[in-house]
């Protein structure tokens, strides 16, 4: 490697996948190096080879024999199964942990998948399609009222404290919310009040404006 | 609770996530009854207040203080934590424990919601939307693919034998290799020879036989 921090990251600029992670490892104080891969990079075997799957992120763990991890959520674990022995962001008890393991699969299979085909429909299929559009917009709608359920009731998803749980959703509920990417057609902060301040609260930790801010100095400078 | 066994699960026939959780239980020897919710009661609060995210499955543990869990791979995360000490399906060492995990969150991310909207659009959808339709076959055959290349190389996803993280592709493997459900355009066999093979090891083993067997009854005795 080329450089002397503990992980490299592999990532791209525009996805939020890759912003997750990065989120986790400001906020446990972690050195890395990212590598922001062109578009078509993630298919070439310089990458597969990481991840066959030719998506990002992939980490590197220099510190621990180079060992390979992909799948943002199964970073995200990983990282503070060892990095994070104080549970500064991640739950404690053996029940805590597996409710900590669900709402991550919640948001790798339930947020990401569906926000990301909204994105798809809505800006880069080939062909209008109203319906489909509709599909997903009324899926996100539906996914933040799940969370506005449930967080009308507890601050937190897990642990009675911010874990990695709750920052796993971030990227993909800031590109929601952005109005000038999606319009989901519901005032998000009147609809899903609940839902609205715990995504407030998370976006004004250090660690997220911080990096989030890295991003969009990076979008500004390719554009 | 009206029965005398340690698991309550919460699914329904037709979907496959239930399934792979049945096929754990069994797997494991594990005691459970299972309660196939009819359309439209996951939206209700008797089930809702297990899983406010109103899908199947859910599972609670009378033998752990009714605990509840739900996420299909959180939960089989779960069972095999607590209830695999001799990791018969389970990965033994942390780094293999790591990519068990990144197995399953590629399947709950990648597998599940791109097999399930293909699904949906040849199918369900209102109206026949071509590119939508074109759009998840390839990511099928994307994913067979990808899998297939891994496969290739190693008998099992990790651990060198197989785990939760090849059982939990198995349910919508069974379906998307169904010629009467879905035609992707490609034979599987030849195309995917690694998968192929892994994926009739997979549905060969009894536990899955068995479970899969009673799920056709289940549907034959409703049609």
């Amino acid at each position: 490697m080329s450089h002397d921090k503990q992980f490299t990251l592999y990532t791209t600029t525009g996805g939020p996948n890759g912003w997750k992670v990065e989120f986790v490892l400001t906020e446990l104080g972690l050195s890395y190096e990212s590598i922001h891969l062109q578009p078509g990079q993630q298919k070439e075997p310089d990458y597969t080879k990481y991840n066959p799957n030719g998506r990002i992120p992939a980490l590197v763990d220099h510190r621990n024999s180079d060992f390979v991890v992909w799948e943002s959520d199964a970073i995200l674990a990983y990282l503070v199964e060892i990095y994070d022995p104080t549970h500064r962001i991640s739950a404690v008890t053996p029940e805590d942990k597996v409710h900590q393991l669900q709402w991550l699969f919640f948001q790798s299979s339930g947020q990401g998948p569906y926000f990301g085909q909204q994105f798809h429909f809505n800006r880069y299929h080939p062909v209008k399609l109203p319906t489909a559009i509709e599909r997903y917009q009324k899926e996100i709608i539906r996914i933040l009222g799940v969370l506005d359920s449930v967080l009308s009731k507890q601050e937190w998803l897990v642990a009675g404290k911010c874990t990695i749980a709750d920052i796993s959703f971030v990227p993909w509920n800031i590109l929601a919310l952005d109005p000038s990417l999606v319009d989901l057609g519901v005032n998000v902060e009147t609809e899903f009040p609940a839902f609205y301040g715990w995504h407030q609260k998370l976006v004004s930790m250090e660690s997220i404006k911080k990096v989030w801010a890295h991003r969009r100095a990076m979008l500004e400078s390719q554009a």
